[in-house]
């Protein structure tokens, strides 16, 4: 592998410009690679309108990334002369990414591919706080190895492993600084996984949850291609990822999306964090069950799962409960409010609302959205709209996939031509 | 002029892969403009490590760039082998851009050049609600000819003119959807300009002031180069301009930075919008002024000069005035209240503090920072900074001709070659 690490995710100065001839190629080969992805499969004439290039060009790029196993000839289409031609399409399982996942309950791995397909997921219950920070990570590791595995059972190459993580995380090290819910402090996430997998560090990766279900949104969700598009997590937290310009908002630090603890009512419910009236209190998962049930209500019982939960409460608003509807109306009223900021700050194409807001949505979205129409100062909500992920939970361990095979779309190059096989990492390096 | 607009601001999907060989000689043109306005004069060796090209190649593009008058040779410096060599430098007062402003009580018109420099000023007093919108743009428009007289008058090439509005501006479309302050309404401030001007729609632009500002102080001002900043203006309303990247933050309509209508208190003073507890309540110029002085107070008087109620106000501060420091004491924290929600989403390097935040800092500062630092989760409030502009009254102003000028550092074989004067807009075009 080459310098460029994976631990990066594509931010808005990772473009670089070409600065030579072999900057050029490659430049032009990830042109090729993300029309692919962006407009789907097109012959090489309607590759050569996408890009600009001309066709002799065209043809020797499409060749290269054939050779390279990231594309493949599909069907058989007429050309303008009606001479059969052959549609140009990414190549489904051959290079792939693998994302992981840490969540308060369980831990999970998905592996997805080139044209974003989810070609292997597992996820597996954990009690991640009573597992400890070491054996949490053997099993994550174990999820890696699965995943790596999987891959190379397909003959495929792995772009790289990144994780994902409820935290603050400080990316450019791979160092989980704090994540409140799991009780990690200062955890160095892709040094102990690269010294687990016998990997080298450069092939691993964490990052922030939201911001890689932000991603994976962008990548193949019902917001795909949005350039600019808020993605809310509906959990325990709130958080929230931000793609602004067809890139993963990354600001200064890395620690981008932090939306749970706005300020939002100074006499509010106290907020775990010592302070009232933040944002998670009025429309984390914590405020909705209890809104929701009494203390001796199923749903709000700790020890049952939190999708039965859900489902409960879905049943009785679907029936019509009274409490069930005032709270849910309540908790959307609050959403919009909040929601209202981001989107005067940040003006994205959609809100995509992941996590419980997506399960529920069908009762948030309408008072959520009058209150962002209310509030939204640029006319018609400067064109947002609130929509709900259908990723489920497998938004951020897609969204890990998706970062790792980011390097591939920026470098094409990376990866060898198919006669040398066995030189992605997690094949190359054991 | 080509086909590419000045009324679009630099956002994030502007940087185009070069495809081609003249793209790439115009991308690496670019290249080597932007690495002396971020590094400032360098040698040609020193400008060939900075940029990756080699010495042949850089030494050929910077003869280029002198040739079109954008660089100069200036002192001589000695290079490795002792011999004498010159460092090269943006050229002053060659190529220049004009901003336009269009405030409550004033009009102004800025000329800036590449090297950032602000060649010409005026500022004229007018109450703008009472002109009306065609006078104010008639008085606009004299102003223009003001700049564009100036620049003939140095022998310059004008690269576009960029109005700042404070109002949710349709940059795409160059009108003016909503002034509040101002009373406009859907008013097309280009096409006004262009025909007043007779010059084509395509050289001019009109953009938010606080955007325009928040690119000032990347071009120039006291966090110049930061690559992630956000500018707050402190006037009667407040207003956000964030670079992100790099890059200002354009959102899907350009609609981004609207941060004074953000709902901190449910019970809190009315609003102007309808509403309670606005942030702008709390922190904008009348929430200042309230809080400072009662209602017979000269510093309520709004037949009295801003500036000169502000300086009465520092005065008092200076003093040590009791209820003057409680007021700004109380608004500092109020500021760091509403600026950690905003550093917790964009995880700038800086916030830059605008009008009369800036005038004021020396009280404010402090008591924001003590928010901000409880605040914003991220370690060390992810490395954010609070300072004060130094630009005053100029930044959105000087903001319209660098967004004017940034066509040009973008690809700078827009201006013509010396050889060839006159081609460029305010001269070609008359």
């Amino acid at each position: 592998m080459d310098g460029s690490s994976p631990r990066e995710l594509p931010a808005r100065d990772r473009g670089h410009s070409p600065r030579d001839q072999p900057g050029l190629r490659r430049a032009n080969l990830a042109l090729v690679l993300r029309a692919l992805r962006e407009h789907g499969p097109h012959s090489r004439a309607g590759l050569s309108r996408l890009t600009g290039l001309n066709k002799a060009t065209t043809s020797s790029l499409v060749a290269e990334l054939e050779q390279r196993r990231l594309v493949r000839l599909g069907d058989a289409v007429p050309n303008q002369f009606g001479r059969p031609g052959h549609l140009v399409e990414l190549r489904p399982a051959a290079v792939c990414g693998i994302g992981l996942e840490v969540n308060v309950d369980y831990l999970a791995v998905a592996v997805v591919d080139l044209p974003g397909n989810l070609v292997e997921h597992r996820r597996i219950a954990a009690d991640v706080v009573a597992l400890g920070q070491d054996r949490a990570l053997d099993r994550l590791a174990e999820l890696a190895e699965h995943g790596l595995a999987h891959v190379r059972g397909l003959a495929g190459w792995v772009s790289g492993i990144t994780a994902a993580v409820p935290a603050l995380v400080d990316s450019d090290n791979g160092v989980v600084r704090f994540a409140p819910n799991l009780g990690w402090r200062e955890l160095p996430v892709v040094e102990g996984l690269a010294r687990r997998l016998g990997l080298p560090a450069d092939q691993l990766g964490v990052h922030n949850d939201a911001n890689l279900s932000a991603l994976a949104e962008y990548a193949h969700g019902v917001a795909a291609g949005s350039g600019d598009l808020l993605y809310l997590t509906g959990e325990v937290g709130v958080g929230g990822g931000v793609i602004a310009g067809g890139q993963l908002l990354r600001g200064a630090t890395g620690f981008t999306g932090e939306v749970g603890h706005m300020p939002l009512d100074p006499t509010g419910t106290p907020c775990g964090c010592g302070r009232r009236g933040c944002w998670e209190t009025q429309v984390g998962l914590a405020a909705l069950l209890r809104a929701v049930g009494g203390p001796d209500d199923e749903v709000t019982d700790p020890s049952l799962d939190l999708e039965g939960r859900l489902a409960v409460v879905k049943g009785r608003a679907e029936a019509g409960d009274p409490r069930t509807l005032a709270a849910l109306r309540q908790i959307g009223s609050a959403l919009g409010v909040g929601a209202s900021i981001l989107v005067n700050v940040l003006n994205p194409t959609a809100v995509v609302l992941g996590g419980y807001f997506a399960t529920l949505g069908e009762w948030l979205v309408e008072p959520a959205l009058a209150e962002l129409s209310g509030r939204v100062l640029a006319p018609e909500r400067g064109g947002c709209a609130l929509v709900l992920s259908d990723l489920g939970f497998t938004a951020a361990v897609r969204g890990g996939g998706y970062a790792a095979l980011e390097r591939v779309f920026d470098d094409p190059t990376l990866v060898p031509p198919g006669d040398s096989p066995g030189a992605g990492p997690g094949e190359g390096a054991r």
